[in-house]
């Protein structure tokens, strides 16, 4: 046995012990089972298309971001670091291709998507840009070039914290790109942050909806998805391609703390699949009716009732992953033999347009109190 | 409207509001989804048949114990007073009748089974009668006349916390009841004891397992189901008759504290339903082989590789509801083309037997690296 | 030996036995050390002055007041059962003089204060009397008769809850009341209600401010203090003469849901006491300018930077028991050479008055970048 | 305005804005107080000297350890990369100096000392070298040489988690360099693993004893101190000077999973320094004896009565930040009218020498019951 092939023996022997070195120090290996229902006829795959790491201006490794995503229960991510703002550069490569090479291997053993992603920084304006096919294209280009690259590598390009370091406005910049065909989706939600002010522009403009950490600190482990910002897409297949299909038909809702936007179809579709009354029938006891409700999801619901019965009062939470029972009140002077066929809710933490809840009507069948 | 009219009309009214209120100071309305698989004809349900209320020695009304257990996912309980000490029978009632009359219609409403119930404490020997008909027939008997007398009421009859102020020993008034046919399970769990010297009486002596709080306090909100002890009874039907039968034929498993302790056929039935291998094959990764699996139950399975395939060694958690991998160490020099068609693993807080924990045999292909 | 002294030592030894069982059964022994700094010249008191037990319509029995009390760190309590209702009176006597005496020996023992209470009860308005020396004198009077007599008890009362059923508005019969001076103080906070319509009143009534749980069932173990609605007292003394001047001379904050409510002195006192600046003397780094703070308290606070220096914004909590930064950041257009020697700050979690929040100038001198 | 000078501008003020995005993505800025009482004539600095980044094997950035640092309450660290193992040499610079000189103005900025650190590393043997002044000086040396190497630096050394891969034998290896003054401590504790056989050593060796994390990954933000691993150095002034001086004295105590090892006086002026009884006489209650302690630390203590008085027996935690009862049973017959004046403890989580606790006598006089 040559020298060499000692070395190599060692090396790789080495390489082990480091990894079991580091095995040891790190946190239990458990990765977080994420209840969202599937809608018929798609998958619901959670994503965060939004992520740093040392080859920009974040202090993780690539790897680092996929075992966070393990952890967390995300199915896929996109690691997007900038193209042209490169505060290590003096202790670590600017070649953005080694992003995802790094990151790969990593990702198809835990079984998480990783979908190749940049982002496109120039001046205040920043877009992602996801399936790109070559990350290092767009490096000191002005923004409109770097888009038109981005474009011609087929990418699916969104604008990043649209009032990131000025206010919420369709710019002019923003508008040419939008009429190239450049501008496919915005962040209403980046990190902590929800825009109101874009969530109009949704609609009209025909953009996906995103939620994204923005992440370059490490994720901390306590915090569950929603917690976590992230984008729901409903995929027809669970893989880069169904990722694409999906955000390109715009079949995506942001969830961040615990509130969720997206188009009422969308929202609806994810209310039936995690929610089930537990009763068709109520009655007035007291002056209280009990409304129980399971939800197997991770997903809190916060409902109220609207309407009807006009006789009743009441909101709640329908806890994820709990039996929860909606209390409503009836008014002061309760009503004689008067029934209801059903229950009008709004589910407050649910948008599907600016300053509207999701409204829903439940064929629950309350009996006054004779 | 005659006075006593207006009287009960007020009183009806006042006591609405003053659920309101309570309601209102309550803790959230939320009940735990608690995930433990069924078996095969069976469905399994969560109970705590050992509960206490300010009718002997507790703190708490009937009716706080049932919404415990609604909140914290149990299926049925049993409330039981002791027979024969009554510290606040100053103030309160000593009609044990009466716990049960009270408990029941909360019960009914949550949708939880009320196992009637007595304790019968006699000296330093206290049993649990469950399925009683009348709980104030046993005060002021001696052990065994009040057994007997449990008995003719058809009673399931169990022993509690059998070393309670003196070593855990199978005594002659015991062996006496035993033969009588008036000793038909033993609480191996009460409260944070597990009474090890038990375990070997259950098998030989043919009794069932139970697990229970014995809450004399309010039970704490922050616990999980298995940190607060439960009895799993696996049930062919979800009502008072299947808990009967499912007692009575020794289908029971006691989990506290993160160990479960039954049948390895029961054992091993739960892994089944909780569990399952992510792949069927894995491959040696510098010295480490990583099986994943994904746990959808409430449960957790400390699993350690014993025996096979020999080169490798490793432990580690399944954690509930999440999906965990398990690493495994290639010993210093790792086999050359080896293959193992199968892995043993023995479930360290799964418990057959005395000194026993589950075996399983998993068939999972380990190709040895080239 | 004769029989009935065999008795009396069996029962000793049983009472004695039977207790260790309920502790064995008991929650972890452990009183939470909550930081609220003292002011000068005065002891700062923990308290809750409205809980209720079997005695009336609550769930658990009085001694259960105690241990909570103990354990989420009070240092007062009042158990104050209604007069007027007692739905458990088939069952639990309506004698509410036993309620001090079952919860006294405990109180002695765990150092807890406990003030002698009652709720009095007609119809909407409810009313607690604190120090009163016959809580069974008000059952079956009118409102204003009860409060006469409470007076001439030398009750300290307080209106409770006083929008509870209805609108929060002052009414005649309260005004009649406050003139015959029985109305001294006013629930702000009842569990997790603030009654924001109430606040105007506090200062042109001179009415003393009091926030209070009102728990009927058992209080959950895992709220803090300032969760869990908690009034502050500032004491002379920390015994019952203390109290009452306190309550008297109106020295009380209420504390809930990390919001607290007093006058500006009391609530600047308390942050006075709490945080401690780390820096005299800041400078603008990029666009930031971070100040440090060591709260060694368990109150955080929320707090925002208003009016000066112009050129920044920002907000952040200084959370309990910790070390925080405030990052304040510089306008878009940094300034040149100026300097600024004070900031000033509201914290926006404290409120001297409707509408208001505590307004602070700290002599931190701020300098921008050259 | 010249082109270099706008650029400059734009320059500064897009690192401004980029760190905003990064502050907005971080989690929240908060050091934990941790409360480890100073002893006599020494300050308590909690420390880590044993931490990676991208520079060698691990995966965050320099700063992010001193970041975590502030964030944990610690009070110094170690960055403490490979000499010669480099897994990330095609993308990260393999400067060691570089380790330090990015992590110093953030370790400056949070108040956190940063001891030059860098872990000599080969073949299975590691050892962690403090103060050194060239951390690139020992790459390519075997062991021997770069000891050699780091002491004329006038490096602290000390040997790592000294049985990985392998057991934990005083290795003639060792030996010779700990003959030649190279050995001045050792890991007992590494991450979440305990080496029990190299205890007996710190005694007839002279070695300091060292408690470090050996972190890769990003360190989990929920853990709290003691939890992570921490070497508590008792040191005259709070400077590197300062934790040299105290390490050559081997004034250390090692601090992990509610564990601490140390010698019996350090371990006993932690205790005095954190725990007051609460009372000097106690009585027999029942069967039980209760002792109310106040530990204002944030360390537990596991108590139990060993030995004195011989009638009473019982253990539990003296919870941190809390106060706690121990309640010691009497035996089945109890005492006539004896009494203590002594209570001899063992505190079971503090170890002064391999196999033993820390033992106690608390002038605390028991009255048993007349």
């Amino acid at each position: 046995m040559g020298r060499s092939m000692i070395k190599r023996l060692l090396n790789r022997l080495f390489t082990a012990a480091v990894v079991l070195l580091a095995a040891a120090a790190a946190p239990a290996q458990k990765r977080a089972l994420v209840a969202v229902p599937d809608l018929p006829g798609y998958k619901t795959l959670k994503c965060d298309f939004h992520l740093h790491t040392v080859f920009s201006d974040g202090e993780v490794w690539p790897t680092t971001r996929v075992m966070e995503a393990w952890r967390d229960g995300l199915d896929a991510i996109a690691i997007t670091d900038h193209d042209d703002y490169h505060p290590h550069k003096d202790d670590v490569s600017v070649n953005l291709a080694r992003v995802h090479q790094i990151a790969l291997p990593a990702a198809e053993r835990a079984g998480i998507l990783l979908v190749p992603g940049v982002e496109i920084s120039k001046g205040d304006i920043h877009f992602n840009a996801l399936f790109v096919t070559d990350a290092n294209a767009f490096t000191g280009l002005d923004l409109t070039s770097a888009l038109t690259a981005a474009k011609k590598q087929g990418a699916f390009l969104f604008w990043n914290h649209p009032g990131w370091r000025g206010p919420t406005v369709w710019q002019p910049v923003i508008e040419a790109a939008h009429k190239d065909g450049m501008v496919h989706g915005v962040e209403l939600v980046n990190g902590r942050t929800f825009y109101a002010e874009a969530f109009p522009w949704i609609g009209p403009k025909k953009l996906a909806i995103l939620a994204n950490t923005d992440a370059h600190a490490p994720l901390p482990a306590e915090q569950r998805l929603g917690q976590r910002p992230v984008t729901l897409v409903f995929a027809r297949s669970a893989d880069l391609e169904g990722i694409r299909e999906a955000l390109t038909a715009r079949r995506t809702v942001a969830w961040m703390d615990d509130h969720l936007w997206g188009s009422a179809e969308l929202l609806k579709g994810l209310w039936e699949g995690a929610v089930k009354p537990l009763t068709a029938e109520a009655r007035l006891e007291g002056r209280i009716v009990r409304l129980p409700f399971r939800n197997g999801s991770s997903i809190p619901f916060e409902a109220q009732l609207v309407g009807k019965p006009t006789w009743l009062t009441g909101k709640g939470t329908i806890h994820p992953q709990s039996e929860s029972v909606l209390a409503l009140r009836a008014g002061p002077v309760p009503p004689g033999g008067e029934e209801a066929a059903t229950v009008e809710l709004e589910i407050t933490n649910l948008h599907p347009a600016p300053g509207e809840n999701l409204r829903l009507t439940l064929p629950v069948r309350i009996a006054a109190r004779k």
